[in-house]
C-alpha cells in the first residue's frame, strides 16, 4: 500500500500515523512530531523531517528507540514478533532461513553487541549480503559507545529511507535503488555479442550462491540489469559468462577444450545506491573487464 | 633410473632391453627389434624406430599388445598387479585416489569399451586431468573400429615418449612438457607487481582443486612456472590473484570491500606440450588477461 | 525549404516535381513518373518508388540521365554551372577547395573515366572523404561497363536518398545517418574522465586535417556525437585525447615528460551510416580501444 | 679504440691521460688526480674518482672546467673546434644539422644562459632528443645559480659516465644504455602476430621524425631492441604497426577501408637508462597497450 505525497501533505494526524508511522519501528512520536511541518516538497524532504525529529529528541528517548529494535535474526523473529517491515528486511538477506549453527553464531554476536552497548545491532540488511552483515557486526562490535551510537542512528536512517520510499510515491523520491548491469562486447567480430548466457552469483564466504540468470540481447546487454530497483547488497559477487558457446555457435576454432569456456567476473560492491557498470570484452583468446558508467 | 643415449647406443640386446624394453606395455619385442638400429642420433629417433616396430607388426600382435595394458583405475592397478610406469602414470590423474562411486563409474566405461572394442582403453593419463580423462572416454566409446584403434596406438605413442624421455637423457629430446606461466602488470602504478599471491586450481565438473601457490618476484613472475617440466594436462583450470592485498599494501583505497580482491582467470589447457603464459595486468578497477607467449 | 510527406502526399504533379523533382539530377521524369503512385507511406517508400522509375526506364534514358551528372570537381563546377544540391555536395568533401595539382588529377581521372565509360564519374560525396573519393575512382576505373553502369546507378540512389532525406520529412525516414562517438574511462581512478580535450582529425593521404574538438562531460562523453546527423564519410580518422593534463590535474606522477600524454587513436570508418563508438579505456601507463557499441 | 680496465691499471700516467684523460673535457687534471687511486675494481669505480676529483675541486676550478665545455650547436661546433667526443655527441640529437633558424634559436638561447650563469648550456646530449633540449635549455634558465651549477656538474657526469663506458671495458660497467622494445600479440587468434612491419619515429614538435622500421619474428618481437646499446633519449617517440596488412594476409574481413590499419602508439621516454616494452594487443577492432616489463 503507497500513499502519494500529496494526498500525505493533506492528512490529518491520524491518517498521517497510520501513513508513514510505522517507518520508525515501535515510534510513533517520529510521525507526530513530523506532521505539524507538511507540506513536504519532497518525499527526501519527508524523509529528512523525520531525521530532524530523532536527532532532536532527548538521548534518553534515542536510546529508548534503538532498544525497540529486533535483533538480527533473534528469536523475536523466529517468533514472528517484529513488524512486517523488520520481518521482510530480514527475509532480504537470508537470515530467516540461518542454519542452526548460524543462528547460534548471531545469538553470541547479538548478545555481545547488546552487553557492550546496551541496544541491539542495527543494521540496514536490505544493503548488505548475509556476508556483509557479519562483517559490519565484527566491525562494530569493536567501535567505542559515542561511534557506535551514531553508526546505529545512521543505520535507522538508511532503514527508514528505504521504508519511506517504498510507501510514499512523489517529487524528489530518495536515491534508495543501485544497479548493477552489463555488456559483452565480442572484439573478435568488432560487434556486441547476442545471446550469451549470463548467470550472476553472490558469495557468502568461498561459496557462490546462485542469483539468477540473463542472456544477452542485439545489444549486447541484458534486457533489465542484473540487479536494480533495489539497493545493491554491499557483498562479493561473480558473474559468468558462457563465451565459450558463444565463439561455438559462431563457428571460431580456439582448442579442445576451447582456451574461454565459462569466464568468471569477480568483484565487490561497496556502494548499495551506486552504479555498477561491469562490461565484457572478449575474444577467444582474451578478454577484460573495469567499472565502467 | 636414467640412461644415457650414448650408453644405450653401445649395450647389447640384454642390456637394451632390461634399459628401454618395458616402456612398451609388456611388449620386450619392441626394444628388441629396435636394438638392431642402433646407433640412435637422437632420443626422439629411438622413439621413432620403438614406433615404427609397432606400426611395423602384424595387426594380431598389435592387439595383443593393446590388449595386454591394464585397466584404466581397475581392479589390476588396485591391487598392484601393474608396471611401476603404468602406477606411476595413473596415480598422476588421481585414478589412485576414487571414490567408491567414480570407481564404479570407471569399471563401467572400461566394460562397455571392451565390449565394444576387444582391449582395454588407453589413455596417456599424464597429458589429461581426471575430467579429461572421462571426456575421452565417453568420446572415443563413439568411435567406429579403425579409428579408435588408431586412436589407442597413438596414446600409446604418446605414454612411451614419455616413458622414453623419462628413462634416457641425450641429444634431441622429444618434445613432451607443457609450461603454464603468469605475469602480473600493476598499470596503475606502471611497473610489475611485486609479492602477489597466486593460487592455481583444477577443475573436477564444477568443483576447483587446489593445485599450488605461489608470489610474484620483482619481475611480476613467478620463480617457477605454475606447471613446467611436464606435460600440462588438459582440462579446464582456474588461476587466482589476491590484487585486493596489492593495492591494499600500495594504500590505494577503491572501495570497501575493495571492488577487486581475488581475481580469477579460468581457461583450458588443450595443448600438453604448449606454452600457456597468461598474464595479469590490472589496476584497483579493472583487468585484462589473455594467452600470450 | 523542406516539405512534410502528408503534404507532399496531397501535391498535384506540378508542385510534386517543384518540391522533389530536382533531386534526381536534370531528371524530372523521375518525380513525374513517381506522382501517380502517391500515397507514400514512408519517405523511404517515395525513395524508393522514384528509384524504381529509374530502375524501369530503359537503358537509353539512364545513361543519357548519368550523362546529365556534372563532373566531380570539373569546370561546370568551378563555373558555377551545376544545381546548388551538387555544388553543397562537392563541398563537402572540400572538391571546391582543391589546389591546381588536385584539380589536374581530377580532371585526368575523370576524362579517363568518361572515355572508358561514357559518363561522368558519380560518387555519393557525402559519404567520402576526399582520400576516399581517390580511392573509389581509381577502383571503379578498373570495372568492366556492365559493373560500373550498376556501381554509377547505385551512387545515385545515395545521392538522391540523401537529397530526398533533406527534403521531405515524416515517417520512415530512410537511414542516412551515422554517428561518430567517444568514451574516456580513467581505469586508473575507476570512473569518467571529465575535462579531457578531444581533438579530431580526418587523414588526406598522411596529412592529417583537423575537423573540430570538444571536451569530456561528467560521464566521459561528449555533449554531441563526434559526428552525427549525416553520414560518416568513408575514410581514415584519428581522434586525439589529451590524456597527459588529464593525470597531471589529477596530481599522478607519470614521469617528466609523463608515459602518456596526447593519445592518438586511429581507425578507418568504412560504413557512412553506421555507429562508431571508440571509447578510451586509460591509465597513466596503459591504454586500450575498440569498436563499441 | 677501447682499453681494458686491467691495462688501464697498469698504465703510468702518461698513457693513463691519454687513455681517459679526455674524458673530462680539456681537464687532464682530473684523470691525473685519479691515476694514484688505481688499481680500479670496476669502471664504474674509475668514473666514481674521476666525479669525485672535479667534486673536490675549488670552486674557481670547477667553474673554469665548465667554461672549457663548447656551446651546444655554438660555433666552435660549426667550426670544427671542439673535441671528437662533443662532435660526436652534439650529431647524436642532429644539433650538427640545424636549419638557420634553429641555429639562431640555440644561440639565443646560450647568450641568455651564459650571460645569467657566467659558462656555457651543458646537457648530455645522448639522453636527450632535440625537443628535450629545448625544454631543458628553457627550463634551466630559471633555476638559481646554485641549482644550475650543481644541474651542470650532473651532466658532465652523464657525459662522462658516456665516455668512459665507451672507452674503457671491463667488469662493474656504469648502467648507461636503456631498451625500447615491443611486441606484437594477435588476439584475434591467439598467438604472437609475425611479420608485422613497426616503424618507429620521434617528434620534434608536432613532427614526427622517421628513425627505423622492423619486422616482428616468429615470436612477435623485433630481432633487436627498436633502440639499444645506448641512452634512450628523452622525448616522445611514436611506434606504427601496421596491423591492417596483418588482418589482410590473414584473410580477415573489417571492413573497407580495415577498421585499423595503421596503429600508432605514441609516449614519452623519461628513464634515458631504463627499459620501455610497448607491447601491442590488436584484433581487428581493438588494440590495448601498457608500459610492460
Amino acid at each position: 500500500m503507497t500513499v502519494t505525497l500529496a494526498d500525505l501533505n493533506r492528512m490529518d494526524l491520524a491518517a498521517f500515523e497510520a501513513a508513514v508511522g510505522e517507518s520508525f519501528e515501535l515510534a510513533p512520536w517520529v510521525a507526530a512530531a513530523s506532521h505539524a511541518k507538511r507540506p513536504f516538497a519532497t518525499v527526501s524532504d519527508l524523509h529528512a523531517v523525520m531525521m530532524g525529529a530523532v536527532r532532536a529528541a532527548p538521548r534518553d528517548t534515542q536510546l529508548a528507540f534503538l532498544r525497540n529494535h529486533p535483533d538480527l535474526a533473534g528469536k523475536a523473529a523466529r517468533a514472528g514478533a517484529i513488524t512486517d517491515d523488520s520481518k521482510d528486511e530480514q527475509a532480504s538477506a537470508g537470515l530467516d532461513t540461518l542454519s542452526e549453527e548460524e543462528f547460534v553464531r548471531f545469538h553470541r554476536l547479538n548478545d555481545a553487541y547488546k552487553a557492550k552497548f546496551g541496544f541491539p545491532f542495527i543494521v540496514c540488511v536490505r544493503r548488505h549480503t548475509r556476508d556483509s552483515i557479519l562483517v559490519q557486526f565484527e566491525r562494530r562490535l569493536g567501535h567505542d559507545q559515542a561511534t557506535e551510537f551514531a553508526a546505529a542512528l545512521q543505520e535507522v536512517f538508511f532503514i527508514t529511507r528505504l521504508r519511506i520510499a517504498g510507501k510514499v510515491t512523489g517529487e524528489g523520491m530518495p536515491n534508495v535503488n543501485g544497479r548493477l548491469s552489463t555488456h559483452v562486447l565480442d572484439t573478435h567480430a568488432g560487434r556486441p555479442a547476442i545471446g550469451v548466457a549470463i548467470e550472476l552469483y553472490e558469495f557468502t564466504g568461498e561459496k557462490a550462491h546462485y542469483i539468477q540468470s540473463a542472456i544477452t540481447n542485439a545489444d549486447g546487454r541484458t534486457d533489465q540489469p542484473l540487479i536494480g530497483g533495489r539497493p545493491l547488497p554491499i557483498g562479493r559477487y561473480e558473474v559468468r559468462f558462457a563465451v565459450g558457446d558463444h565463439f561455438r555457435r559462431r563457428g571460431i576454432e580456439a582448442g579442445d577444450p576451447p582456451f574461454l569456456d565459462i569466464v568468471p567476473l569477480r568483484f565487490s560492491v561497496a556502494e548499495p545506491e551506486g552504479h555498477y557498470h561491469v562490461p565484457l570484452l572478449c575474444t577467444p583468446w582474451s578478454y577484460s573487464t573495469y567499472r565502467g558508467s
